[in-house]
């Protein structure tokens, strides 16, 4: 998918909001458990219930994987139901791969090729020939984790760098990966991992990524605003998708689940109407 | 696996060689392709041939995740088979995973409990909650990113960090990972990857880490001197697990592939032999 499509998706359904499939089989609604595939079952149900009113899916790898092969395969149905049934929805490989050049390029055709998602989320410390390989995907997009939404952030992230110059302040660390790994795509090809917990480092970011596309998790439960995360962090084509997972896809734990679920995105949806009328 | 029990085996087969499962469907012989599992039954042919040798087993999990959901199966039969036919084996999922807590618990699970691997490697890029979720496995290990073998390596973990104190050099960014990680775990419990390509290197990161083992990769076809490891990295209870992949399982390409991969090994145990002597 390109930009250009994505932006006209977010106009259209006036909505930034990309839906985390992070699906734990202990948490889901005990009577999918006797279904073939419960997993797959419980993700088909919530993306029914909330296509028209956001724009990307995410799963997170991490809970597929938890379930060995049977995970993936679950992995698998979910993604070919949503590209296959859905034609205006972005899909991120919640993956934060990377490796040495020639591994990346394994993991690039696993998840862009393969499972053929739009994008993968990537980390950032193996450098340059750890994230390129992604990039040689057409039309396909590197998420590059930038300023994470969690306590272990503020770790290294936000540590800061030795500046070149005596007198000068140095940059952080997600601010040289930054500026560092734009010179590898483009806005058209890379996006970032903010998350919502820090919304006010959104005003500096947005100084060294002004077109980029931000993935914005830490909304909801994590507690991040999304009111600060659109003041500091949006732009002239929106440039933002901004991830809800357990507040949406937990909402119920019946056989209304995905009902729920949509009256949860929608007053996510709502409030993203009225920020994109204000701010775009 | 204990530290203890690790050196025990080291001593015993006068070895510290990791063999790098890194199987390449493209790469095999071909007359494995009309095997049920041509993957799973290369590296059965593989392990089989070389597990007096060597110590420990890494199957990159990118190789895998390639095939898809099939690949996971040729994953979970892997780690099965060595688990299950030799018990003197250290096990490493090359993985290179990382995220916030309750997602790194989620890889945690599926890698040292549901695989039963004793090892992961992990990425520090989110800090410490993305990582103690791994640590809480008893007698597990994280093989954490320090200082990698590819060329990336030199656009973030070497880069100097501001320092706290006028007129003091700061330190780098994998040495900033390694004396914050190591508050996280123990030398039972942590090791760290550090690439044959910057042996020299080795000097000043044991003087940080002086008994964590570490993994090394980038023997072989990336270049390193496993000289220059062992004399820069060994410690007392040597430390060290040296990992060649390609260099090994692809040293043939026809019905002897097997008894080829052993002879490359054996060059690499003979001369690790000599070093632990040299050395320990």
């Amino acid at each position: 998918m390109t930009k250009q499509e994505l932006f006209s998706i977010i106009k259209r359904k006036k909505s930034f909001l990309c839906v985390g499939l992070d699906t734990d089989i202990t948490k889901i609604p005990k009577h999918l458990l006797n279904t073939e595939d419960p997993i797959f079952e419980f993700n088909k149900q919530i993306i029914d219930a909330t296509h028209d009113i956001c724009v990307a899916y995410k799963p997170n790898v991490a809970f597929y994987e938890t379930q060995g092969s049977k995970g993936w395969i679950s992995l698998e149905k979910t993604i070919n139901y949503i590209t296959k049934t859905y034609k205006d929805i972005f899909t991120i490989a919640d993956a934060k791969r990377g490796d040495i050049g020639n591994t990346s390029a394994m993991y690039a055709k696993a998840f862009l090729e393969k499972l053929n998602f739009d994008s993968i989320t990537v980390a950032p410390y193996m450098g340059e020939d750890s994230v390129t390989p992604f990039l040689e995907h057409k039309n396909k997009w590197v998420i590059l984790l930038a300023l994470t939404s969690n306590k272990g952030a503020f770790d290294f992230q936000t540590n800061e760098m030795a500046s070149l110059f005596e007198n000068e302040k140095g940059q952080r660390l997600f601010e040289k990966v930054l500026t560092t790994s734009k010179k590898w795509g483009t806005p058209d090809n890379m996006m970032y991992v903010v998350g919502a917990t820090k919304a006010e480092m959104l005003v500096d970011i947005r100084k060294l990524v002004p077109d980029n596309f931000l993935l914005v998790p830490g909304v909801g439960v994590q507690g991040g605003s999304l009111h600060d995360v659109a003041k500091y962090g949006m732009n002239k084509q929106c440039g933002l998708l901004v991830n809800s997972s357990r507040g949406i896809i937990y909402a119920g734990i019946e056989n209304d689940f995905a009902d729920k679920a949509r009256k949860e995105a929608l007053i996510l949806q709502s409030e993203m109407e009225k920020l994109l009328e204000n701010y775009l």
